[in-house]
């Protein structure tokens, strides 16, 4: 090879792409647009630049140095996205803890991180009050609140406030390796301790940069630009609010970061901040959509992204009937997270928005920089026929490069030099990704393979059914049989024959197969939920 | 510093940004999305993808090896497209030959970058006889052809469609450094040889990820999204045509290339294409408002970029006459191009379109990831107050690091850290940068400066005038004083007291000095133009 690869000489004016460069456009296109926090605060880019300066030298103040790890305990707000710029442009790796996981996976994760600061809003204060004593490597926690600061044990360094007024607004954040981490959060697997995944600069700009043509040019009705006003509906601490207030900041967009997520709220902050793009898993938008203010608002043109779970059909509809202009996406904490969008092309948008919804919540196509295939499990491609299902693997320029101290782990995520997402899907020939189950998930029953998701999809067409979740149980002649844990409809009866009734209707249509008829049902006042509100099937293979 | 740098081994699943990275999208989303080439060949994404593995297969054949450069003659076509992508992406250098330099100039140029190989289109083949005897590193030539191959006694390879019929549609293309240079071209400066600058597969990438929310995602109404369609009017050897090919690839959108440069002809492709995005140079967009075609047809919601120089007002009010929405954009060989793009907010967007030429005219806001800002002559910062001017010098992921095998020139250019541009602007405080001149253009004159483009462009609004250029010369009491080179509408008498007396009304309400008032006119029935059609005030200072 005598490829002319730029010598260090003659590259010496590289540029690393470091996560303080989103923050140049922005402020320069639009200084006046506004960052509101719920009914709290509201300041225009301008401030938010100058805060976040502040809070660098506030940061640097407590002793934190490059290469330490600062950790947020916070509900979406201001200040949370001040710490997604100040923390690593000062050097520094941003910790987003879970505020969902249990005190031992809190304390887990925070020891396994090596957080040394943290940063913790009042309504978390009895949460790290309890554990405080079990973290080995934290030397002092700043309070975030919005009234008074509680009064507590902790070593605290300063109420964020009163910390930032005191702080000047100059610092010159320094250049560095582009690699260097930025952030880290922990993802609950199957089994055992929260895996540590983690970004460095370049990954999360570079995310940024191929999500924002992903999200406003690619569909012929863009979900977000620079005109737009964004709400996050998925917590910021989850897998960086899926990296949109990365994009949002770098175009200038009015920001809307809620508080806590309370359904009412939600929409009435979508009403008075004129809120046009927002995103969340479907258990959220199904609570939104279904709450007191949601049934005289004017929810038209409201742009979703939905993830993390397939949307049932029946929240399709009525996103459709509300007109919601909604679109699926994929990606995990692994990936940063984006792999896949749907996109519309203006044929499909021709069509009623009724039959618009089957394509509306497919997994996608891969957005610009993502390679991805199916493989089988000895790891050789499958047709992309729509047919065919192979387990998803990726490569592109943001995904997390193992877990954090777990060499053994990561080289399984990264088994043939692709990353493996655990997701069994179909690929077909105009390169539409549709997720057919977790691998973990799939039903192997006789040989052949039950998709959970598939099965659950028809069931919750039952007119008595509220929720339902399929997993498979061990059977002896079969190997796995499915079984149906439903919800249903309260005050209604419901019994195994209604539902093997109703499937027999798909079966006569070749929708399923005979075989994939469950024999046994389970009836429940609500189904095990995790920390991010999908449904547990750990759990409920414990309990069936 | 204890910054978390990925270790190798733990940045194990590095992907590295390539060229052939872009084009994975483009056929995803769009794959019957056409690429046409004037009347001659029209097909689509997945045919561009093929016939690139093809030409991959035709150019290794030829014995090109990765780091072996690759020249192309070619007016804007899908082959020249083509080349955009499988040289870089088999590890060569695109060497876009610029076709308007003078014999001599080629020669230079091309022994310069060490060509190994040259594609050349009929119209250039008698060109490259004249010269192939001077060339030192060429091994044979590939024909590229729109009728029937001419005979030649160059060492041809075989004529290009040929040669892609015969080859395989299967091509591995390699993973290899980003760094690696990708693409080489010459500017032509004031004086001495053309100088090169290089772009590695990085930088490409980078400009076109930055790129495409910057016409798509920033402005009310986007300039560029995937559902347009794409005419360049800046040729394809001329600064990667501003990088918009590899932006359209990337987002899929259908793709016209117009051939030689007719302006009967660009509009007639504009109406049978519907293309609605186009970018140009003001000669070229003047040519073709001017032209035959385009006094019927529709011009409204034409998108155009206009760059290179600032458009007359003349210009601007006929393109705002005709509906067509234009904005400035601002960059150079040096940098990739892109810098800086005008961006009219919803407010200016409400103003009558006679009300918005002004802000369309101005040199722009610095596009996302570019650091930018102006410096006086001893590299300090310069206020952005609108008034004060300073060389506007730069820092971006996508600058070349210097002129090819030229260290002196390229330490000169990158003097203090940041690009130096050579312009001299005025930045406001919303952060818009208005170019007032070329350092070198600039008119000292009794220890005050005048710009050359101002004065320009209020002689051009006497109705006597088709073209001005001012120039300074010596002058033994002023240092400089300037001199309007005129072109005079045809029969019309023109004389100094009538350019006085009309630049005194400008004078009178304080819009110049008058020690900028100029004493001498030359008229003439043309002025000198560079080879990329801008006017060559090198040329005019030795004419008068």
């Amino acid at each position: 090879m005598k490829t002319r690869i730029l010598e260090p000489a003659a590259n010496a004016h590289h540029s690393p792409l470091l996560i303080k460069n989103l923050l140049l456009s922005g402020q320069r296109y639009y200084p006046e647009r506004e960052i509101v926090y719920s009914d709290i605060s509201r300041y225009n880019y301008l401030c938010l630049n100058e805060r976040i300066a502040r809070l660098a030298n506030v940061l640097t103040d407590a002793g934190i140095s490059p290469g330490d790890t600062v950790a947020v305990l916070d509900w979406d707000s201001h200040r949370y996205l001040e710490a997604y710029f100040a923390v690593p442009m000062i050097g520094a790796v941003l910790h987003h803890v879970n505020v969902r996981l249990s005190p031992e996976q809190i304390i887990y994760t925070m020891n396994h991180a090596e957080d040394d600061l943290v940063l913790v809003h009042d309504d978390f204060l009895p949460l790290i009050e309890q554990v405080a004593g079990s973290l080995q490597t934290v030397r002092g926690y700043i309070q975030l609140t919005d009234a008074e600061a509680p009064a507590t044990g902790l070593k605290v360094v300063g109420e964020y406030e009163a910390l930032l007024a005191a702080a000047s607004t100059d610092y010159q954040f320094p250049d560095f390796d582009e690699n260097s981490i930025a952030t880290t959060f922990y993802t609950t697997g199957t089994t055992g301790n929260p895996k540590g995944v983690y970004f460095s600069h370049r990954q999360l700009v570079l995310h940024t940069l191929a999500m924002a043509p992903a999200l406003g040019s690619m569909d012929s009705v863009p979900m977000l630009r620079s005109d737009d006003v964004y709400m996050p509906m998925t917590p910021m601490f989850h897998v960086h609010a899926w990296g949109v207030p990365y994009v949002a900041t770098m175009l200038g967009v009015k920001q809307v970061y809620p508080g806590r997520y309370e359904p009412n709220k939600l929409v009435q902050l979508y009403q008075r901040e004129g809120v046009t793009f927002s995103h969340g898993v479907p258990t959220v938008l199904q609570m939104v959509l279904g709450c007191e203010a949601a049934k005289t608002a004017d929810l038209k043109g409201w742009n979703m992204l939905t993830g993390g779970a397939a949307p049932t059909q029946a929240l399709s509809d009525e996103m459709a009937s509300r007109g919601i202009n909604f679109v699926t996406a994929y990606g995990m904490s692994e990936t940063c997270p984006l792999l896949t969008m749907v996109n519309l092309d203006e044929e499909a948008r021709q069509l009623p928005a009724e039959q618009q919804t089957g394509a509306r919540i497919k997994t996608g196509i891969p957005v610009p920089m993502v390679d991805l295939r199916i493989v089988d499990l000895a790891g050789n491609p499958v047709a992309h026929d729509g047919e065919a299902v192979g387990e998803i693997v990726t490569r592109a320029p943001w995904l997390t490069q193992g877990y954090f101290k777990e060499p053994e782990k990561s080289e399984e995520l990264w088994a043939g030099g692709w990353l493996h997402t655990g997701d069994v899907a179909s690929i077909d020939p105009n390169h539409v990704v549709q997720i057919k189950d977790r691998i973990k998930d799939v039903i192997k029953t006789g040989g052949e393979w039950i998709s959970t998701i598939e099965l659950e999809n028809l069931i919750s067409k039952h007119e008595a059914v509220v929720e339902v979740a399929v997993v498979g149980i061990p059977d002896e002649r079969w190997d796995e049989r499915p079984l149906a844990m439903i919800v249903p409809v309260e005050g209604v009866e419901l019994d195994l024959a209604q539902i093997q009734q109703h499937l027999q209707q798909f079966v006569d249509q070749g929708e399923i197969a005979k075989w994939a008829v469950p024999e046994r049902i389970v009836l429940v006042e609500a189904l095990p939920k995790t920390s991010v509100g999908k449904i547990d099937k750990k759990v409920i293979r414990t309990l069936v």
